[in-house]
């Protein structure tokens, strides 16, 4: 695998591609979405072999599940492609603008990243949407996809590639790196000279993995231990509704609730009428003391408990004396991610706002409105859940970096 | 060294400091500044202590005089706290608000950062510039200082950590780490749990450290191979002051010009004009064949030479056909840092601020302005030369992260 080869041609794209007109991007990104739904016949006999191998691996059934396309999953990722393309474009936006006192009149102004990397699982479509995104935002972008994905993957590139090619656009604007050896992707990680920015896509031994050992600046995405905390002035008629919500509607997602925080002043009405409700959508509780003793069966919770994203019919409960020792609770135990708090304080709801360290802090909303498309911004690359650059649902903007432009007349300090 | 206690330590204290009312902080810096004051015979007797060490280890002049504090040293560390405490707060400015279709309300807000970390050689002054900044930002900091200025560096620290307990406020915003120990250094750069950002100040050789051991998000600064390239269309009168500016008026420093590229066209008049310039400044000239032909005592320049920050009074000279040869050659070389364009002609000029990578693109000016003060942030904690979250002058604002607040009345998804 000649990683500087295709450094350097993603190195050498990048001035063609900040260069785009947001209708040429925007064009390119339609032909993309074409060229896959007339491709859908290769894409899906290259997918069937990587099907196969993977059964033969003994692949578990809801991996085969992610690994599967089909006509409509094609149909998604071009659609998904046609919305990108629908998008403001953020090149060149002058985000701030300012004269200093010697005449020397400064912009800052937003551009492309230049190269993104991005490492993920075994979901093919990430190939697709993670090119969208990067592209609209002007980058290019070098793809390193799950082994048991490398055919569909190369296929789905083949795709784009070619429909780049003809709208006159350099192919290198995406690449793949078709290789499943792990050293490969060691070396990849350490390509600071090509690369701006690593985004890791997957579960979190993927994501640690990158995080340990890419020396490119890498943004960390996706681990979420969710919490929601019933305050003491909680409206039950709120707080069961999101609470099933955040935990059931899809619960093998980053911003799905993973563990609940009960006052003790309203955990003898509240729990049990919970209890109840989570019982019958076989959600399986973990509390503590307090909480098993007003739970039927619930098992209690060890420390593992309290710091773990189940992905799972799962919840862990804690009760707790004051709002104070919930924030410290869930400022010790969570990802930074997405935390909630019920409650019809506006007090209350104002310091948990403020205290509670994660990208997004809710007052009597489900956590599962933490995603791009919830937000508004029309797609997303992934929920950072670093503090650095982006935190939270990150979208076309936050594939940018920006610049600043001096323009002076013979100035010298 | 309990490096965990330490994180500890940090992270207990970041849930106070960023509850602290802009006034409480200009407060406390203010009354750090007297403290440095105050304790100016100890921090001197401590800092004899290590320049004692350091002539006594063969240390450089010019290292000894980084090294060497004096009164009006301690004086301008604490003007700068003075200044620090002047500027606009960052924390809780609302970055964003917007209404989601489902009536979920959503506030981007500019929050602390939390812990930071700072990695940095033997000045001692920026024990205090460091503090004040991340302070002001309400930022826990822990420091690494250079083992030459152990004793300096934690004079200062005691004195600031004074002021801040007389003033009510937890010491622990700020942190020494007091150990020589490259070990305890390797352990600070994977202090994840507990930092949330690393910032390395000093030479190319410890940046390029930290950047390749540390697992925490690093904020690469400071190299600077700047170009200047003189156009076809430029005016001397302006291209000849801003070259001996950037060249010679500080030459340590990483805004200084390291390079220039000019265009054949004007070669044969500018050329001999500027080496009488810069040989009576002596400055030394690497130059192409072109440029070697064209100045009388030239050296050649080798593709090492293009790649140099000198941090010396040597500049090399590369000679372009066209301006994207020139644009080509600089972002072959460039560390991304400060790069200008000295010419009358606005396409030209345009062309340049546009197709430049680099955190500074100057028109007419000389590079030495990338500089917080110079860009009118009062103070900078360094200039990124990488693309994530900040690029060039770093002020205050760019010590901090956001967050997102949401709030509802009961939304589910």
């Amino acid at each position: 695998m000649d990683l500087i080869r295709m450094g350097q041609k993603a190195a050498a794209a990048k001035y063609e591609l900040q260069r785009l007109t947001s209708e040429k991007k925007s064009h390119a990104l339609r032909a993309a979405a074409k060229e896959l739904i007339a491709d859908s016949s290769i894409i899906l006999e290259e997918n069937a072999k990587d099907i196969k191998q993977g059964e033969e691996n003994g692949m578990p059934p809801g991996m085969l599940d992610r690994l599967r396309l089909n006509k409509e999953r094609i149909a998604a990722m071009a659609e998904g492609l046609e919305q990108v393309a629908e998008l403001a474009d953020p090149v060149g936006e002058v985000m701030e603008e300012f004269m200093r006192p010697n005449g020397l009149k400064i912009r800052k102004v937003r551009v492309p990243f230049g190269v993104i990397g991005i490492i993920y699982e075994s979901r093919p479509n990430v190939t697709a949407d993670a090119f969208g995104l990067c592209f609209k935002a002007g980058n290019a972008v070098i793809l390193k996809g799950g082994s048991d994905a490398l055919k569909s993957n190369a296929a789905i590139t083949a795709s784009i590639r070619n429909a780049l090619r003809k709208n006159g656009i350099c192919q290198d604007a995406l690449q793949l790196i078709e290789s499943a050896d792990r050293e490969v992707t060691s070396r990849f990680m350490k390509l600071n000279q090509y690369v701006d920015v690593l985004i890791p896509r997957g579960g979190s031994g993927l994501i640690r993995s990158v995080v340990e050992n890419s020396t490119i600046p890498v943004i960390e995405t996706g681990t979420g231990n969710c919490h929601i905390y019933v305050d003491e002035y909680a409206d039950f008629n709120k707080a069961l509704p999101i609470i099933i919500n955040a935990k059931t509607q899809r619960i093998g997602v980053c911003n799905a609730c993973e563990s609940l925080v009960v006052h003790r002043a309203i955990a003898d009405s509240f729990l049990p009428e919970l209890a109840q409700a989570l019982q019958s959508r076989n959600v399986e509780m973990r509390g503590d003391e307090i909480a098993c003793g007003l739970i039927g069966d619930a098992r209690e919770a060890t420390e593992e408990d309290y710091g773990k994203e189940y992905l799972d019919y799962i919840i862990s409960i804690k009760t707790v004396e004051t709002m104070e020792e919930a924030i410290a609770h869930i400022n010790k135990y969570n990802t930074k991610h997405s935390e909630a708090i019920i409650t019809e304080n506006k007090k209350n709801a104002e310091t948990f706002l403020n205290e509670i360290d994660a990208a997004c802090v809710y007052v009597n909303a489900s956590t599962r409105f933490t995603d791009g498309f919830e937000f508004g911004f029309g797609a997303e690359i992934g929920i950072s859940t670093q503090k650095m650059h982006a935190r939270g649902p990150m979208g076309v903007k936050e594939l940018t970096s920006y610049k600043y432009l001096i323009e002076g007349e013979g100035q010298i300090r």
